[in-house]
């Protein structure tokens, strides 16, 4: 294809992995290289032949790339790293420590601006196509609810916390959406739910050589922030059973908002995904968002630009004409 | 409030009294002026002091509204209405006519683009918001099907066929989603299916006296287009019942994207509505883009638009900083 749109990807984690499965699904698109901080030979692309670069080589890369996708983790990896390569790429990058959003926007939006890229942020489910979906619904039944329910799903985070706990070997936590909130907030009855009706965790454990399975127990249950405000379910397995029944990454959730427009009439919006593989969807939706970013900047859209900004029309290869004649 | 958004609604019919509604409910909006072909003397607006105006009158009003949202049907009122008002106003309308729509795009396109003014054509949910998903299900997971099912819900255009059947009185018509279709949808196993697969059809009907009843049912189920590439139902039933029970106008739907990240790992989205009163939802999000519809045109994006065009930010009352802030 003549003008398909090079991409180049920062990170080879899991994130990056589904990246590279994404572009090979995107013909409009192209993979130009991947970039590394470990030694580039250690690196098995996907697809034989995907140059693996050093992520020093990038700044030496900067006319061979359109859009190049941060796939870093946003504890210790994005922070830097963004503002850093804003100022060299068009970016796209899935940070999604909530609450420094604001922080971290106005960090990349000075070096993007200045050098006239577009750096789009926060980019995947959520933060990303959940925002979307509650934004749109608070502005189209202003008079309602939002509810947001996570799970069935694996949860990256926890299961960090749990395999800290002393004792533990090894572990995988789930959360779960509590399916009585959920049918409640389904009914359009808007109720007011604390954090222990709408979710309940559960932990898949291998315990260390002479633990104390009880201790383990309560330290878990007992943790600040991460469980002490859920009802936790926490099992015992064998090393093997987690090998054999939780690799997988699976996750979804629901966005719902309930509204009336009048006294008489409510309205429910769902919004919900099942996935079978968590990082592989958010690599999906970041391929999208690149080909929406390089629109962006060839509009002139310089700084930082999040999943609020991006026309639908945008994410697709299709022209403005084709959308309308075939999907409106 | 200072700078509220001006709304002009032209039509009074279901749709106009859901946009009256929904403005009541945005604060940053006010209503200026209800346009009717009746005689404005004849109308009742929500809110007593609402100046109601022959449509005559919108030529004179031009600098007096920000967005003129227009509340006609698609078949006879929008083709001439569109590109006449495009020229002078802002306008959003529900034009859902499918397969016309390049063409009245063109129609509207032209003179809103010579008078710089924002025409935002086909909003509601099918069009709509349907179709924000369907391509944006398509954008995320290019290698998958895409699935719209529509009801529960009250079909007008098959309720108007049936009520032209002769023998009939009065009736209505209910689309139903078939369940197992849905269900094999949701497992991601991108079934093929057909139209009688997907839907089927129930009529309630009132039979003018003397009328051969199973004579209405024939001619129902056999009417080409209408019903007979589906599983049709036809109740019979009195005036009394159709007035208690069939009054209300729920619908309602879903849009499922099932798609591959790879071989091992499907993922599903979905897009459902519950709706109590279609036309008053489809008013409420004919509002919300009126707002957007007000900023494309400051922001100087002239002629037609379609909700591909507009970025989900632009449709809430909230600034980006506090959307990325509050909602991210």
């Amino acid at each position: 294809m003549a003008d398909q749109i090079r991409i180049g990807i920062a990170g080879h984690g899991n994130l990056g992995r589904g990246v590279e499965a994404a572009i090979s699904k995107n013909p409009d698109m192209k993979l130009v290289g991947i970039y590394t901080r470990r030694a580039p030979e250690t690196i098995s692309p996907l697809q034989t032949g995907t140059p693996v670069f050093s992520m020093a080589d990038l700044a030496g890369h900067t006319d061979q790339i359109d859009v190049l996708i941060l796939c870093g983790g946003s504890k210790d990896d994005l922070p830097k790293q963004g503002p850093e390569l804003a100022a060299l790429f068009n970016t796209v990058d899935s940070f999604d420590t909530h609450a420094r959003i604001p922080e971290y926007f106005a960090a990349v939006d000075a070096p993007a601006l200045v050098n006239r890229k577009t750096a789009l942020i926060s980019v995947g489910w959520d933060p990303g196509l959940f925002s979307i979906n509650r934004a749109m619904g608070e502005a189209l039944l202003p008079d309602g609810a939002t509810y947001t329910f996570w799970g069935d799903g694996l949860s990256q985070g926890h299961s960090d916390a749990v395999r800290r706990v002393p004792g533990v070997a090894d572990g995988v936590q789930y959360t779960r959406p509590v399916q009585q909130a959920v049918e409640q907030v389904r009914s359009a009855s808007r109720p007011v739910l604390t954090t222990r009706e709408k979710h309940r965790r559960e932990c898949f454990i291998v315990l260390q050589e002479g633990a104390d399975a009880e201790a383990v127990r309560t330290a878990i249950v007992t943790m600040p922030h991460y469980f002490d405000e859920y009802d936790t379910t926490v099992n015992f397995i064998t090393a093997d059973e987690l090998r054999r029944d939780h690799q997988a990454m699976p996750h979804g959730g629901f966005v719902i908002r309930s509204g009336n427009t009048s006294a008489a009439n409510a309205q429910v919006v769902e919004y919900s995904l099942k996935l079978d593989s968590n990082p592989e969807f958010t690599s999906s939706v970041l391929v999208a968002y690149a080909r929406a970013t390089h629109r962006l900047q060839q509009m002139g859209q310089y700084g930082a630009k999040t999943v609020f900004d991006v026309a639908p029309g945008l994410l697709s290869p299709k022209s403005a004409a084709e959308l309308r004649a075939e999907l409106l």
